[in-house]
């Protein structure tokens, strides 16, 4: 493999070619991939399959074996992921605000490329197509990083990328990808602020928090969600038990499922029964001292309210007030997704203002803080952080912005 | 003084009660506290005579000494920005974006505080107020850290605007200032992701290079100038001058002058003579071996090129295309403010599209990249980083958002 340095260089260069394609030309690279990747069908069915070998030797749990598997069909959506964005509204050379001052001058607030992206990413060989063909479409470069039991897979995936652009007019170095797993690389990537925009870390709380912390490129932080359903003393209570099924049990493994039930004092002695009825075949339930006078439960510890499951788990507390409700969030919630269940208005609205997170529901599940549901069409991860994007980073969330001014010889007085 | 982790806790509460405070009442606070300075003037040139007396025991420079130093007049121009401040329309909880997808979901994307903005300064204490002013009226709380020749004068104001707060609904935590001149809490400062969301530096290359090297908290980068202005070879050369005079000369020590002159070749020798004439009694010109046949000057180093000379120094090269004075401002450009010159509409458009920088201007001096110029109000500088906010940074940069969505009882499918 080449130097990171040399790498950087060849992203930079493609970065300006790719700042001024036209949205058709990036269609038709994109077009040209999807076909690419399913002539290359094989090769990377071949190439996944050494992984899965390697990692079944290395007594990886069938769980993660599976997200790793690659077959005819899950190859097939990935090549449907790549016709969702090439459908999608190129966000690029946009501008949702123009205005002149007195002395003439027009500016102009245009969105433009961030310029060349990294990310850095766990397992699911998918992300790897994904990711190229939204910093495509944003008119980005990409430096793909990908977990080392997925390199084979991820290396395959990227020579039918680049094989899919060469005969485009996008240069092939708009994708790169570190063949090497050595962790070093990872901590240079971390500090390349000569050729990196922003790096997106995409996995498990450890791998972003490492970023985040070593990190001089600015970073986006995604993914991590320890996410609350509050029920309100007004809450229509089979709404509410509805909504939980669905936040906790639907898919346990997102981000935004619900990993934490807060109930009102009025209403536990009716609701939590109704809860342990519906689910606790399926789920293990942690509560605190007062919750178990009304079901059986183990009792919940500190750190199960601070944690993230993505299992069969719930913690459950019953508050005082939607105040402690508040709190209880705003201490223990990673800023990611957010429900109150309520048929008081002043209650929704204060839930809404003074919680602190990406999105805060009211009377829906949680599990709709995601960019296709949001329409964005697909999704880089969610952010979790406060700066640049919060929320689903869809191609909107991908860009940055330049003002244009136009003027004909003013000079400031 | 408190530790900076009790400041901390001080700091996010108080930011939770700002987040809920009324226009109205933000207003009222601002109104107290621009009444406090000026109750406290006699204090305030009390502890900056102080300061202005260490300085200058401390062999600091004149120009640095008048930054410094204030007087009656000066603290009326501070009361004068905050009552600009008032004016301005609040930012918080508004929405350029509200859509309803198909099963009902209403989300409105809302714009919010951050949460607690650190700032790190230096010098000029008039930053203490304006800073605290923005944050305020965009809901933040604000964690100071000005300069350590600055520190009696930083106190006296930060003690005037607790003071204007005490009888306000604003509580006097929404302003906390370390007064304390220890290096290592700037470091600690830099680690506090637990309370503070973002972190400006304001000042010197070398500071905001150390601030974005050392945070873990989110960086806005701001201030680094070295801006271009490019003759082209349709330039209407009259123009030209007169805003190269303005951009070089108006005001030399800020960061949107211009520092490097770019000259089409076919119109150099017309121009730089015109150029010497005009400012070489003022300027002093750095120029390449080309530019030196038609005009006398220091042969231009490749230090000359990459300098912010915040002086009277021109730097001089003549290219022989667009694409030559494009690719060398991307190279030596600090991303902040550039400029071209030219009759040519695909050369206006080229350079805007292609030059990666906040502010691109065709026809009109660097001058302008200015919170009030571009019609703001008021700035906490000028970001050159690509995320968060890039160019001015006013009160609509100082904001996050977050996504409502109200429901009835839906869950995902």
């Amino acid at each position: 493999m080449e130097g990171l340095k040399e790498i950087g260089k060849i992203l930079k260069e493609s970065s300006k070619q790719l700042n001024i394609a036209s949205s058709e030309e990036k269609n038709v690279a994109l077009l040209d991939v999807s076909k690419a990747i399913r002539n290359n069908m094989d090769k990377i069915l071949l190439a996944n399959s050494k992984d899965i070998k390697l990692a079944r030797e290395n007594n990886m749990k069938e769980g993660l074996v599976d997200r790793l598997m690659l077959d005819e069909s899950r190859v097939e959506s990935i090549i449907d992921g790549i016709q969702t964005v090439i459908k999608l509204d190129d966000p690029i050379w946009k501008s949702d605000k123009v205005w002149t001052l007195k002395n003439g001058l027009t500016i102009s607030k245009m969105s433009v490329p961030l310029g060349v992206i990294g990310i850095i990413y766990e397992s699911r060989p998918n992300v790897t197509v994904d990711a190229f063909a939204l910093a495509l479409k944003s008119g980005n470069a990409i430096l793909l990083r990908g977990s080392s039991t997925a390199i084979n897979s991820n290396r395959a995936l990227v020579a039918a990328i680049k094989e899919g652009l060469t005969n485009s007019s996008i240069p092939t170095g708009a994708v790169e990808f570190i063949d090497d797993t050595n962790r070093a690389l990872v901590d240079e990537m971390l500090k390349s602020n000569e050729f990196l925009d922003l790096i997106i870390p995409r996995g498990g709380g450890d791998l972003i928090k490492y970023v985040v912390k070593n990190a001089t490129v600015p970073t986006l932080e995604t993914g991590e969600g320890n996410c609350h359903l509050f029920i309100d003393k007004t809450a229509n209570l089979e709404d509410g038990l509805k909504i939980l099924i669905n936040a906790k049990t639907q898919r346990v493994g997102v981000c935004n499922a619900c990993e934490t039930l807060l109930v009102h004092k009025d209403v536990a002695e009716e609701f939590l029964p109704m809860v342990e009825k519906a689910i606790k075949d399926r789920v293990e339930l942690r509560a605190d001292a007062e919750s178990k006078a009304y079901i059986e439960a183990k009792l919940a510890t500190e750190e199960d309210y601070e944690t993230e499951f993505l299992d069969y788990i719930l913690a459950i507390k019953i508050v005082d007030s939607i105040d402690e409700a508040i709190d209880h969030v705003n201490k223990y919630g990673t800023k990611h997704s957010e429900a109150i269940i309520t048929e008081n208005l002043k209650n929704a609205t204060k839930f809404q203002r003074e919680v602190d997170a990406s999105t805060v529901y009211v009377n829906a599940s949680t599990r709709f803080t995601d960019g296709s549901e949001f329409g964005f069409g697909a999704e880089m991860g969610i952010s979790t952080q406060k700066t640049h994007a919060r929320g689903p980073v869809g191609l909107e969330q991908l860009v940055t912005h330049k003002y244009l001014v136009m003027g004909n010889g003013q000079t400031r007085k």
